[in-house]
């Protein structure tokens, strides 16, 4: 049987090669439709879904499971079952979508049952989030921060190049690509004030990030290697940390962000797998110091993953690509990250959603959040048509894409869109 | 019907008026017995255990619920049905507890099913965690670590009178009473050493705390009320915030503790209704400045309930207290810091856990961690035997006791114990 990664591979249904959703990927997402509101687990090919739960229950999708996983409202069931039926499974999708592969393709009655228009299916937010875990991992975000709040030579706190940093996030906020962020309230006080007022943020921003979906199990006490973290990788999705620079500010000192980052964190509806993204690794920046030696990992341990940012306002009829950038610059892998995680001891469990942290390149363009693009308001944004931005405004929908380019096909995310609402 | 209140009450479960749990408390937890390992809710009454789920079963306390929701392995179920049943059932629990009412009184048969020793019972955790959030609310906590580290001019940080300072823990670690606690490994930098290294935490700390449990919800994007917090809270443990001081001081610069915090919390079984502690409310301290009007309360905000630290060292017969306070002494009020959390539009959910941050009253026998009582090592804490501690060294045991004093009888949480095992 071919590698579902394959790139000879071909679906019977048709896939334009500029889609992020080819049969060498199959990403797993939730939805329901108008006719059949049960949410249950599906898999994007080109512009159809797959109704896994309708497989499932046809017979045609064996897991293992004594229990049905895929008539569910996420994917945790299925992820529990570990990286083995992970594989098997996509295999097995890949088998039943292959145009020389005729159970599928020959049967049009279960065809028209277990395929339908993606445009008709509403998606859900695909995981049962656990925990929230979000990283300050690139290198390149970090000094730029550093450098506009402390000065070239101290852009970098002394920890950095030792520890992936990170904070515990909300998971209760934690939503799928299209649902609206009402803009926060908080504390606020501006370096001129005298005493903090309670408004609406007044620097509401967005962090391009890829989200880790951890499967697996880590207990309490235990640590974990670089192939047991690996292995428990179920998969990532694009992930937009919406940030209410001010709040954080006044804040955050000394215990972290806390309501600045506690109103929304966007996800993209669609988890592509690990599995498919193999083909794209790429190693990551060299790391020096050496990291310590549980943090240290052999061979490339990176994506070469495109990432790309836009924004609309309410004036604009289209919109604008504001930073295009990539997964490879973080300096921190996500395996590098989930090892830390429990490297205290602390339990880590299935639906565990770890942020990369923002990413942003070397270069100016590829700026993961409006503070680095606006350069802490310093050089306002310029839009087409004449909009400027230094952060967020009411009516505004930004957009990030991401997909791995490979050779006449794409393995790619969708997008996660998000539009900023007035506050309350 | 009386109040569940009334002091006047007796149980015809006779109750030593040292007991944590007469007639006017009814905490809930969740409990299994060796003949009967489900896990189902119960009822502390002296020295038994009511068993919910089988008088729910028998038709002996209806909730309005649809499903059962004591032969649930967590409190959840129950408290999602608010207020309002959280009361109708705690007096319907009163009636059949009380020594002038027959039904369960006069019944032997019922009886012996429904009451077994408390010391048979084997307790769990009794909720399911949806968020951790630890705050830090004491003045004399944050004053004291404030002069260790930055000096007597600088002890609060600007934000602290303003803001009930908080950060997002990990719901993965909270465990029960009872649990031993690995010593974490992490990242230690001490200031004279060049570079960091890796292994077993060396300034292992408790931190005295009393917990939140929320029973309701907040959607979204939505703030709420004094009169809202106040419903949603269901009510109290007490709770150890395991702290490794050494991994935090290195980490935790600028996104606040991380595995510093990760690794274990300890809560006790026993869920104190907040109504059981209505009699016990206090003025807390004058807040000076006035906080924002979104966090100002009217009344008493308080509690007047003692709590008490006692450490048992591998060497010693007995355990010894090494600390007496009040959580009366905390600044902000779990009101306030549930206010607080949902200013921003964070979902609050059922089940969700707010520890209050260590509490430290004004006294030097009042502190309530290690870091404090031993003055960041420099006054090594003398117990009973010849031990020294500075910090926590395996074998050690601690107990965390609370409790609010009525006329004649106590209103109690028991205890949450933890022991320090070696790390792996």
């Amino acid at each position: 049987m071919p590698h579902p990664n394959d790139p000879k591979l071909k679906s019977f249904i048709a896939v334009d090669p500029a889609s992020d959703f080819p049969i060498q990927n199959l990403p797993y997402g939730v939805f329901s439709t108008a006719q059949s509101p049960a949410l249950r687990v599906g898999v994007a090919i080109g512009d159809q879904v797959l109704d896994l739960a309708l497989l499932e229950s046809e017979g045609l999708l064996r897991t293992g499971a004594e229990r049905c996983v895929f008539a569910k409202p996420s994917l945790n069931a299925f992820m529990a079952l570990g990286p083995k039926v992970w594989s098997q499974t996509r295999a097995r999708i890949s088998e039943l979508l292959r145009d020389d592969h005729p159970e599928l393709r020959d049967n049009a009655a279960l065809r028209k049952r277990a395929l339908l228009p993606r445009r008709d299916a509403k998606l859900h937010l695909p995981i049962a989030v656990s925990g929230y875990t979000d990283f300050y991992s690139s290198k390149e975000h970090a000094t730029n921060v550093g450098v506009m709040f402390r000065g070239k030579d101290n852009a970098l706190q002394p920890n950095w190049l030792h520890i992936p940093i990170a904070y515990n996030g909300r998971a209760s906020t934690v939503v799928v690509s299209g649902t609206e962020v009402r803009r926060p309230r908080g504390q606020l006080k501006p370096p001129t004030a005298d005493a903090p007022s309670f408004g609406p943020c007044k620097r509401l921003d967005f962090e391009l990030e890829m989200g880790v979906v951890v499967g697996g199990v880590s207990p309490m006490g235990e640590m974990l290697t670089e192939a047991q973290a690996e292995a428990m990788i179920f998969g990532f999705v694009l992930l937009n940390d919406w940030s209410a620079r001010d709040i954080q500010q006044w804040e955050y000192v000394p215990l972290g962000p806390f309501q600045a980052k506690a109103f929304a964190t966007s996800i993209s509806p669609w988890v592509v797998t690990r599995e498919a993204l193999e083909p794209f690794r790429v190693q990551g920046p060299a790391q020096n110091p050496q990291p310590l030696p549980y943090l240290q990992q052999k061979g490339a341990n990176n994506y070469d993953l495109h990432l790309d940012v836009s924004l609309r306002t309410s004036a604009m009829k289209a919109a604008a690509n504001i930073s295009r950038t990539n997964f490879k610059y973080m300096y921190w892998s996500s395996v590098q990250q989930l090892v830390h995680h429990a490297s205290g001891g602390c339990a880590m469990n299935v639906g565990d959603l770890l942020g990369s942290g923002t990413i942003s390149g070397p270069e100016k363009d590829q700026r993961g959040s409006l503070l680095e693009i606006s350069w802490n308001s310093s050089e306002p944004l310029e839009l087409p048509g004449g909009d400027k931005r230094t952060f967020l405004e009411d009516g505004d929908s930004l957009v990030m894409r991401g997909w791995c380019q490979g050779d006449g096909y794409r393995v790619g995310f969708g997008e996660v869109e998000g539009t900023i609402r007035a506050a309350g």
